[in-house]
């Protein structure tokens, strides 16, 4: 039994004497004592009123005390960022919002960061030893590893930048990298779904992709690029080439830009998804129908991935679901037509109700998890006993 | 700390005494002693030879004893079975096998398992207290919690039948049931990758589907029919009637009796998938081409597969995978032109290694793996504690 597996039994909240967890765990007393104060030193666990007396002095109760550290939670779009402090609850205590254009390269963006970190931490009354974690999204491939961007293709210079490293020069916490999407399935499911543990989150925007919870875990893959629907052939994309190089791919024919150019050449004055967007909500016919359209052709992919990994909830985000029912209603529309009964007897296909939130909320779920799992806490506490026995 | 938190830690097979687990673990000498009782009691740990002098009495040595106790797995295919009797290290002691027709419904061939299981427990002398688990892998969905085949479509009479319940009537152990595809996922994995966690099984015979194993986890979705591969819709199938009543399924198109249909067109004398793969295997240049095209094809939904699910290796079994090279090449010409650079750049497709055997090993592996899960310690040392205190 390691300090760790005491944390896990106090994770519930409910408030424990020594006695009392020397008796479920069969840890000696000494031991007990010992781990406990560990975990008052790192933070995670406090006293807890007064136990009930046992007619002498009456016996201390300790209990998970989420309120007495934080993490920070950025999601970086590609023109527009977002930041929250929580607590180890996922409470958010203050948030924070910019216009920031990723391609403005990495100093720039991480820079707004490290600003935006202070200034949280500032407005909340936080100093430096209340941070324990710090979690980013990135909008595109990550390795999750080593926390680098892999030819991500709409951030220029920012290729295998250090961004952990980057971020710790100015604070010596864990920094947690993922891309985007993946944080979003993450900040929907603990928000709404805390008891799914089959979800897939599809971002609709200016690109399309996916974050896969299967079993209860994030799935990230070999090589962190699972998820990668945007780039799924698609029948009707034929001919058309897209930005990654290939042709015939889902996001040449449905993500944002591709509406906005085809309702370009139908007449309509639209620069970019946003616009799109505000044509569907004035009811223009034309839009209505190319966004249809677009949910059936992500439908027809969605049905494949219906079929390979079966999630119970599958929750359409990003800019473009905000048009409302016309592109869930696409994408419905052929899942239904096209998966198996048995996949789909139960399947609910929902509009995220998180929206702009979903990246930051999730991003602080990403640092919060690190922050309490088992290795953490155990690195944790050997840095804390070698301070005691110096 | 739970008894099967000292089990994990004998679990690597390294003798320890009793002294040694109360240092590494911190639980108190009586505890550690108790605990080993009841693991010893379950069979799981067995004294190992002495432990090293120190200066009076030799303290005793203690090691996880694979050898004590035996599962079988039981792999029953549309037309044949197979059963394998293993210890819990997984080392195969007795097998066999038979024609067995699925179609015949579940008493005659749950009859076959259950006086297969007697014969093999009888071959290596073992009897029914030495009997852990037994796993059994069916052609056809089945919903893991129950074991119960949800409308499978080539086995009559097993719709919702209560399979675990029939074999436990016979032996009192835990039976669990899963796929074919996905306990051949398993198979191959323990057998020739344990070292990978993302690896995809996919079996081409008289249908296709997949095993996915992703982040070391076998994922069945959330109703246990991830990795239906066959029912994906192609292009190229439109028009097809597929035997779920859908049209334009990849099953209808690339599975070993379309092939076999379209040989026959062809004026090629074959009745089923076997034939196909003996004329490919004479050189027969229309049977050859027929199996690569059909190669291409799975191919198009293996690349999709790949983009969503980014696993490191991708085995190809069933039937028509003897085809040899035709099969996989048609594959690997697909994908690799198909899925994104960073998703294959690593990525191995290979045909299965371990074959036939890949579904009787990794049913094993299954009841293996319960029987030494957490969980299912805890509820058996509960058990003998209670029968201890009577």
């Amino acid at each position: 039994m390691q300090t760790s597996d005491l944390f896990e039994l106090l994770r519930d909240g409910r408030p424990r004497t020594r006695a009392q967890l020397a008796q479920v765990t069969g840890l000696a007393r000494s031991t007990v004592a010992a781990r406990v104060d560990v975990l008052i030193r790192l933070g995670l666990v406090a006293p807890y009123g007064d136990g009930a007396s046992t007619g002498g002095r009456p016996p201390s109760l300790f209990a998970f005390n989420p309120g007495s550290r934080v993490v920070v939670g950025v999601d970086i779009g590609a023109t527009h960022a977002q930041a929250v402090l929580a607590d180890l609850s996922g409470a958010v205590l203050a948030s924070a919002g910019a216009e920031l254009d990723v391609a403005s390269g990495p100093e720039r963006v991480l820079g707004w960061v490290t600003d935006t970190v202070d200034q949280l931490l500032t407005e909340d009354r936080r100093d430096l030893s209340h941070l324990a974690a710090i979690g980013i999204g990135l909008p595109g491939p990550v390795e999750h590893s080593t926390g680098r961007p892999i030819n991500p293709p709409i951030m220029p210079g920012w290729d295998r930048y250090d961004v952990p490293g980057h971020v710790q020069r100015r604070f010596p916490v864990p920094v947690l990298i993922d891309n985007d999407v993946n944080i979003m399935a993450l900040g929907e499911q603990q928000a709404q779904w805390p008891s799914v543990t089959d979800l897939v989150f599809i971002k609709v925007a200016t690109g399309i992709g996916a974050g896969i919870i299967s079993g209860g875990t994030l799935q990230r893959g070999a090589q962190g690029t699972a998820g990668d629907l945007g780039h799924v052939r698609v029948t009707r994309a034929d001919g058309l080439v897209c930005r990654c190089g290939n042709e015939g791919c889902l996001e040449a024919l449905a993500a944002a830009p591709a509406l906005a150019a085809r309702l370009r050449e139908a007449g309509a004055e639209v620069a970019d998804g946003s616009q799109v967007v505000d044509l569907v909500r004035a009811g223009d016919l034309v839009a209505v129908q190319a966004v249809r359209e677009a949910g059936r052709d992500i439908g027809e992919v969605v049905a494949t991935l219906v079929n390979l990994i079966n999630p119970s909830v599958v929750v359409i985000g990003g800019r473009l679901a905000a048009a409302g029912e016309s592109l869930l209603a696409g994408i419905r529309e052929v899942v239904y037509r096209r998966s198996l009964p048995l996949a789909t007897e139960h399947l609910r296909i929902v509009s995220s109700v998180v929206g702009e939130r979903a990246g930051s909320l999730g991003a602080a779920a990403l640092a919060i998890g690190h922050v309490l799992s088992p290795e953490a806490i155990e690195t944790a506490s050997a840095a804390v006993g070698a301070k005691l026995a110096k």
